[in-house]
């Protein structure tokens, strides 16, 4: 396609220049872009108007509209986010190791951008900003392919931007928003090997699918989280009922929110009734296996799980819950059905919490915490552009380190082999 | 196709055991090996007669029948090879980072395996043994696709390895060799989602577009290298004509050779006269830019260069010869034709090096050295398994560091978010 094929030239242009810049002139750029967003909030706000309008009038849920809607405040989080970015550390030019030869050769390996990012997403608008900060921080060119139902407030960010990083001396095309939204546009994307030098689906699970079928550029799979608590035998039973609440019901939408809760079959005729009470406020619908269905079976919010159920990414207040003889059931369940995002163990007993950190193959584990702290802010790391799912380059956050690759210097004086 | 997706799952499960092996264990696996090795080296070299008979039978070049051939000492170096490996240091359960947050959690970053990699390469059956040291050592579990001319050799070594590992207690399945060397099995490989972790293609340039173009699974691209040197205006001229000579004709095969070189137009009188000299006796064919051939015209060893010479990997004693008016022209020529492998410039002038060294996308980006020096164990990080020429996951030489993840392991008391 020629539309993406000049942007992904004019992509890597603008990437050389920015893998000549400084610290010091991408802050600079990233201050330009963060002010312009305020200054033009106005603009974005009528722009985001026009996609709620047609997000109305296609009859878009409730819940996708929410997400969508921009408001003055909401632009402010924006401004203060790239002012985050600003603020990290530069992810560039770090010395990660070196060493001196036996020859006399002294080798170093220094951190350097990526290249060309492409990032494919759907409703939020905010993505285009948060992305465009991580990777211009980071040095990198960013080709922004968001939803069709965002395009009018996406352009008006994306021409904000980059009116502001121009008017700092780097190219406009640092960063670029390709115009098209059909699903041609992505699929030439996903196949602009040379182009583009990785490429983020940032989306439902449809989305990251097809990206990793057809894309014949690197790819960095994120998001899709069924994840998982486990309450063991030794489980404080309070703390058990505080952090699976919490990771279903803070925020059911977001990735690192679990589906499924695996529960001690001894512990299992005591903790699910008080489990049920505590769950009843929200309230949130209990698909239960038969053990769990026999104990809650006079409970309103319980229903029998089928199948598809131990897959399932809801994203609403539903939660499957299953009785497991013990930790090998457990862990043999999160073989069959984890998604390697974030899993977590409640237990008291050191040695169940240390075969679970061990043997569960996730982004994140955790023994005695809530599965929503897998974020890279909640990390101590800073923003991130999503959570990665595979095991390749990185895994969980990206956040400004992990959108860095490095090369090797290697100084001499004639040396031969 | 159902060969390869039994091979993957039995990978899978071997990978699982190995993740739960320790460093003891695996260590034991490979002194075994090695061992193996020695004592079957009789019905491996009887296999590799197999394979040198048919090659011959079907016109084999004598350069890649030598590439095919085993001896006594190349097995002896196959197993000194897996010594090596076994006594570098433990990849894995290294804590990579690792912080207490304000609220109390503990967040330590820990290397882990990548899991299941698959490999796709061509002639060499040392390979084999290479790769399933490190993929061993390093925790993975390997599928092991060679080509049909090295089958027979393949076989004798995959068996003898599969046999030394499970007499020491793992799965004899981390090492698996694919039996079917059609392009089916390889195509089968690269689609093999959820199954091979990693694909990893070692080869010609041909190979690795196939799998670039038709994988699905995560791939690291490696291998393809157009290398130059770029002798400067304040170069040292003996020690440019010491780092071409060596870079072009030690070893003309291999990926770290140079191909091209650039020379500044302000020496160009002086040096290319000097460096014909110094290559005549190997010889070397110089395939000359227009300047380049008019110093050179009478010159028996000097013909005129095509468009296609400045992309050429000729793994031969061709050298491509262009002058550049300055350290720009010779920037510019490396953006256009640089497969981003290695790169050196030779110059006495710390502002050209510095430049050089900033400017030039490469893994490896030399000054005053050979090319041929980019290799896992001259850089002081022990055996390979190829060379990444991707920007993504990991850079140049792909080493035991290279071949694992991590994962965040989290512990709190009940923390909520």
């Amino acid at each position: 396609m020629k539309a993406i094929q000049e942007l992904g030239e004019r992509a890597q242009t603008a990437s050389r220049a920015l893998r000549a810049s400084t610290g010091a002139q991408r802050n600079e750029a990233l201050a330009a872009m963060a002010e312009a967003l305020s200054a033009r909030s106005g603009g974005i706000l009528a722009a985001n108007e026009q996609d709620l309008k047609a997000a109305a009038e296609n009859g878009m849920t409730v819940s996708l509209q929410d997400r969508l809607r921009l408001t003055g405040a909401r632009v402010q989080g924006m401004r203060q986010g790239i002012l985050e970015v600003m603020e990290e550390k530069d992810p560039l030019g770090l010395v990660l190791d070196q060493s001196a030869r036996p020859n006399g050769l002294r080798v170093e390996r220094v951190s350097v951008p990526l290249g060309v990012i492409a990032l494919i997403y759907e409703a939020r608008p905010n993505v285009t900003a948060d992305a465009a900060a991580l990777c211009l921080k980071s040095g990198n060119a960013v080709i922004l392919r968001g939803g069709k139902e965002a395009i009018h407030s996406n352009t008006a960010i994306a021409d904000t931007l980059r009116q502001a990083v121009a008017s700092t001396g780097l190219p406009a095309d640092c960063v670029q928003l390709v115009a098209d939204t059909s699903r041609e546009s992505a699929a030439a994307l996903m196949r602009a090997n040379g182009l583009v030098d990785v490429l983020i689906p940032r989306g439902g699970a449809g989305l990251i699918r097809t990206v990793v079928e057809q894309a014949s550029v690197p790819v960095i799979e994120t998001g899709v989280g069924v994840c998982h608590v486990y309450v063991d035998k030794a489980a404080d039973a309070e703390m058990g009922l505080n952090i699976i609440e919490n990771a279903k019901t803070s925020r059911p939408s977001v990735c690192n929110a679990i589906e499924t809760i695996l529960v001690h079959g001894d512990i299992a005729a005591a903790f699910l009734p008080a489990l049920a009470a505590r769950l009843a406020k929200h309230p949130v619908e209990l698909r239960c296996d038969e053990a769990a269905l026999a104990i809650l079976k006079n409970d309103p919010n319980a229903v029998p799980a089928a199948e598809d159920d131990w897959a399932a990414e809801y994203g609403e207040l539903i939660l499957a819950v299953k009785v497991v003889a013990d930790i090998d059931g457990a862990l043999a369940h999160l073989r069959a059905y984890s998604t390697r995002h974030s899993e977590a163990i409640v237990t008291g007993d050191e040695d169940a919490a240390a075969r679970f950190l061990r043997e569960v193959d996730a982004a994140a584990v955790y023994v005695n915490a809530s599965t929503r702290f897998t974020d890279g802010g909640e990390f101590g790391y800073g923003a991130e552009i999503g959570i990665s799912t595979q095991r390749l380059h990185a895994r969980g956050p990206l956040g400004l380190r992990e959108l860095t690759s490095y090369k090797y210097l290697i100084r001499g004086e004639g040396q031969i082999r």
